[in-house]
């Protein structure tokens, strides 16, 4: 098969290896990874992952149509620039496979998954659309290390298709139907590592450990994401296997939303956190620009009563920490 | 109430803390207490957990009678100990609520939990026996730090009376009638987290982080836990809650079986790592004792035909790491 990867951010660089192994795999970069494409056209390692890439050839942002007549297209940039490729690219799409990979949702007159955002454009690409959920923390990818996410989409013909071309064996690859819940799960997991990330916070600050509450914020967690999911059309399968928990127990010591919380739990405010990260060289933080997303699909879910908002008491809690100056460790007081 | 708690280990001093909130709170210790209940008696803190404990009244080994018209008894020692306390008060016990603790298997003709060990010889005490599970941390629960569990029981009106007299502000208690699906899911997560911990063997061994590995093993572990549950007759829910989510992230990082998982995760065998142990003063390592038992109930279930043995891949290989001397990392391995 012949694979385009758009977007030579760490994930997109990352994949260029596990696909390389059955794939001809070209990368494309968009305008804000020109310096990388110079490092890599060098055969230096990818800046941001410290491995080389695998890819048969580079494009520039400029050749973008090359990249365009794969049997696989992956759309590797973060929520915010999906649907800008998405357009970009659409016209020379029909019967290629499009993976998506951001964690996050999309605001248009409701509050969208990505699939849902581009079948919303393009009906007829239903079952050509595949979601990438799961624990891939980018570099262990690149340097072969196992993983085993799941990829989800409504067509099994697709998802056939996928894992024989994709799977290998350090990159496991599970098939899933369900890809609303796949990507609800996905884009809260984001959101509530922000909250779970906070007891680290307090725990710096105090001087102790508190594992028994962590494990409560977690469980917590996992039943409001599973609630919403549920209410969203998903199944609470994707939110209690890869997808969910798998892919919080890989992020859970780090990653950007968890710098982001644990600040917050520390007792800084939203926007001395959101200077320190910026400062510091800290990228997107996709659970706090999802946050709202999520609290907005959480009050429509309520108004079709699908769920009742106020038994979320997490994210009311992180709404309000993140929205209404509330402290994050008084919020957590609250919730006993 | 009167509230007996029976054994000064970790977890019955701690709960001396919560429990004397609103109760005359007795602390009974064993011929291996004597030397905490030396240092209790003179106002020490509790040399394992570093914090005073709260009873009003201490016993010594040779007292046991007195904590006896209590109207709740607690059996605050580890699984090899609880079948021995209990013959030994059982002619006292009529009316009183019993709470176990410990997390593990007992056996007899089949592999029972703690609950059903005792219902096999006092059947008139069924909706009597209580048990806990969930995220608890001794030390924190000491601390009044947050603290969030399950009391499971087949009785409604035993959970009352528990979740009215043993419940404060910062020990909070979630109640469960699937004491079933509670003890089974507990004692599993023991055995588990040995497996979940290899990887960090592995990973101190090899110099690179695995967190998309350990997603996947949580997320096969709670898998398994939550079939073998089931077929024992519990509820899902009570694994993907407090009991064993919320337990394995509360002792994710540590932990007997935790320090012993990650040697075999290292390289050493079983001896060794056994061996090392019990050089650094380490305890009982329960999940090690239990997993022969989670093994053989698995072979129960399968026989009855409620499991696929083979199906359960993760505690096959547990089996093969510690009762056939294979490695921790080919087993890991052949996972994939």
């Amino acid at each position: 098969m012949r694979v385009s990867i758009l977007g030579a951010g760490a994930m997109g660089a990352a994949l260029t290896v596990p696909y390389s192994e059955k794939n001809d795999v070209i990368l494309w970069g968009t305008e804000y990874d020109t310096a990388i494409l110079e490092k890599i056209t060098k055969g230096e390692e990818h800046p941001r992952i410290g491995v080389k890439v695998a890819a048969r050839e580079i494009l520039y942002p400029d050749e973008l149509e090359k990249a365009l007549d794969s049997d696989i297209i992956l759309i590797g940039v973060s929520t915010e620039g999906v649907m800008g490729v998405f357009r970009k690219i659409e016209k020379y799409v029909d019967s290629q496979i499009l993976i998506t990979i951001a964690k996050g949702f999309i605001e248009k007159d409701e509050v969208l998954t990505i699939p849902e955002a581009i079948w919303d454009e393009r009906e007829d690409l239903r079952g050509k659309i595949v979601a990438v959920t799961g624990p891939s923390i980018a570099r262990e990818v690149a340097m072969r290390l196992p993983t085993h996410v799941t990829y989800s989409c409504t067509s099994h013909e697709t998802l056939d298709v996928i894992k024989n071309s994709l799977e290998t064996h350090f990159y496991r690859i599970e098939t899933s139907t369900d890809i609303i819940g796949c990507e609800v799960g996905s884009a809260l997991k984001n959101v509530y590592s922000i909250a779970i990330s906070w007891i680290r916070g307090i725990e710096s600050r105090k001087h102790v450990t508190m594992n028994n509450l962590k494990g409560i914020i977690v469980s917590m967690a996992l039943r409001e994401i599973s609630r919403i999911v549920v209410a969203k059309g998903g199944k609470w399968e994707s939110v209690y296997g890869f997808t969910g928990i798998g892919d919080l127990i890989a992020t859970f010591r780090g990653g950007r939303n968890g710098m982001f919380g644990e600040l917050l739990g520390k007792g800084y405010d939203v926007k001395s956190a959101l200077r320190e990260l910026e400062e510091k060289g800290v990228g997107v933080i996709e659970g706090y620009v999802n946050a709202s997303r999520a609290y907005r699909l959480a009050e429509e879910l309520d108004r079709e009563k699908k769920l009742k908002l106020e038994d979320l008491k997490l994210l009311n809690g992180i709404n309000d920490v993140l929205y209404h100056d509330e402290n994050a460790e008084e919020v957590i007081d609250a919730l006993f």
